[in-house]
């Protein structure tokens, strides 16, 4: 049977610390959906939903097992519906970690046979957030070595 | 004298974790009142203050040393009027206990007379949080094992 | 009926934030029992347990509900034989936590009816431990401003 | 191709939240090779080596793809000469993260292609240890229901 | 060379915390530049800009080696417009360590000469934090003994 | 004024994480005397006192404001007698702030004139510790790309 993993978050932007997971996920998963969290409503993202899923299928296209979607729904039942049985997750620091604790027993509970599977950042990317660089790229510096494509 | 103790949040929603620390709190206090923080002007509540109230006034109906209040000013003097000389607190994590070291020595320092004590999460309970129950519930997960009442 | 907390600990020495501890849980206990863990056959204490068990005595010698008792079992079971329903603990910092939050869930495991009970350490006593005074004191350090009495 | 992980520890004693990882973690790996480390000239274990092995092995007995073996080298040496490209870890609480993320870093030095991959510990069990099961047993406390095996 | 250090924060309040780092600062820099960050777009101060200016030049108007100014860009580049090539912070606990750790490599890779350093707040002042004061403050609390001028 | 910094540690084996603090802290310190606690009595070193003191005292040779002592006292008390006003110490993790923000305030207390000054260690050496190279070195394995000299 095919593990399937889900990569889910907002990715806003996909960082190259983003990309590091995914790549190691490789060896794990027989197939990686990276998910990007979208609540159409209420959004207020910085890289607009629809040119960060071209950004990250552009990326990885050299991947025919890594693919990109969007949802709107509850993690754990896009899970499901897409046959993924693991969630996996990057860790850098404690912070990530309680936060994650959190996340992957509620998950648990929506969804008992949905595995939360961490691999922690390489530390070459554990100092880079989405936020980090956003109000970076905001005041207009060089973030090109940061992320994995150019935006 | 009695041993009256303060439970302060903005339990939106009240989880199955608070309920944990409460009735627990119950063997040390002998009145505890359950303080909602709740500022009319720039409320913005996922459950309504009225319904929240309502909703735990009933999940102790059984308990007369528990009552639920409202309240707009700072904590510490809220507990002064109603001479609770302690603050009871659940923590669940680091991240909680750091916040709560900032805050407690900051009411000590508006009430000198007061006390801020602890009690650990019960593990099945420590990784709710109101914030995680919102976003399920706002998707139309089951929540309905994570809170001592029917929503 | 009697709130009977223990505070157990090895004491080696016991420092201004065990006091600190003691004299804050007097709020919430009627009576406090000093407990210092002691293996006779294995015991490597750099301040003699007879010394230590009159130095702290001395210190409390005014509060009649403050006693001091070495044990060698248990703590769980020691607690059950003084009808002791409480574990007072002192938490400095997040090493502390993540210890107490293991212990505490084995010592409920051996005694249901055992409820462990935190206070935030005050933040002047926060960097004291036993192990850094016996340090200090070996290297003929001046200790007297972090002991609650003359070693 | 098989993905064979190794989940090394000293497992002195292996408990309950021990076989929580190995069993969670067959839904990520063909085959896992439990990985006593085993110094003789220093060993100073509570529970014998071979008397480790054997209780293990009982536990896992419905299990083919689960083995159990003794090493006295560098964990990343063993995982390569049995094909392990994975060495499987569960993740307790902040300490254990910031433990295993140096040990993590060090192993990749050691043996580039040697992935660290990461469960949390359900909740249930993030308290024990083995130190502290050790200690419970010592005194004579009831720690059957702690371990996967009757000690 | 002269060694010059920016402080740089939002301080909204600046408060005794930070009037300790910097203080204790003087004793490592030959200068010390407290830098407000300030977007004036998106601006949403509870303390006025000029005012908290005003407010810290008065604290320090003993000192000609310190001296405010506001900035809106990034801190690393504002640093070498000003030949400072350490940035002075605090830390106050483990939540800070985190955010500070991401925060100075992202600053170093902006800029490769700038150099974060770290002083540990002092214990009395540990708890502080602008946010809380502000609550404090917004409710009428008295947090005259929290902040180094007459607010 | 000179400022001189004590960089204190046992140093068995000093790491190219401890370089990295050492040639970082030359930014700030016109001196840094790199300073290895060694008591004669129960020393149970990895690599001798001797042979360390040597090999640190080459890998900086081309440096004359650095130099290397041993010391068998308070690690204040020696600061004290040797004109240095700062404490230079590297954090790499969570773990090591608890630590340091104890001994630091101890240190201060032992002799008030004495600040720790932090630094936190580069991303690509935040893994290393002497205990676990040491673990790595006494199983054969390759350490020579964490050391800054040939052990």
């Amino acid at each position: 049977m095919k593990r399937v993993a889900l990569f889910p978050g907002s990715f806003d932007p996909f960082t190259k610390g983003h990309e590091d997971i995914v790549l190691r996920g490789l060896g794990l998963f027989d197939e990686i959906i990276i998910a990007i969290g979208h609540n159409t409503e209420k959004s207020n993202r910085y890289i607009k939903i629809d040119k960060m899923v071209s950004l990250i299928r552009d990326t990885f296209k050299a991947f025919p097992n890594i693919s990109v979607q969007t949802y709107a729904e509850l993690t754990a039942e896009f899970a499901r519906k897409n046959n993924a049985k693991f969630l996996l997750r990057g860790l850098r620091n404690t912070t990530d970690f309680e936060y994650e604790n959190s996340i992957g027993q509620v998950n648990r509970y929506l969804n008992a046979e949905l595995e939360s599977v961490f691999l922690i950042t390489s530390p070459q990317f554990a100092s880079l957030s989405s936020s980090i660089i956003r109000e970076v790229h905001r005041y207009g510096g060089d973030v090109s070595m940061l992320l994995p494509y150019k935006l």
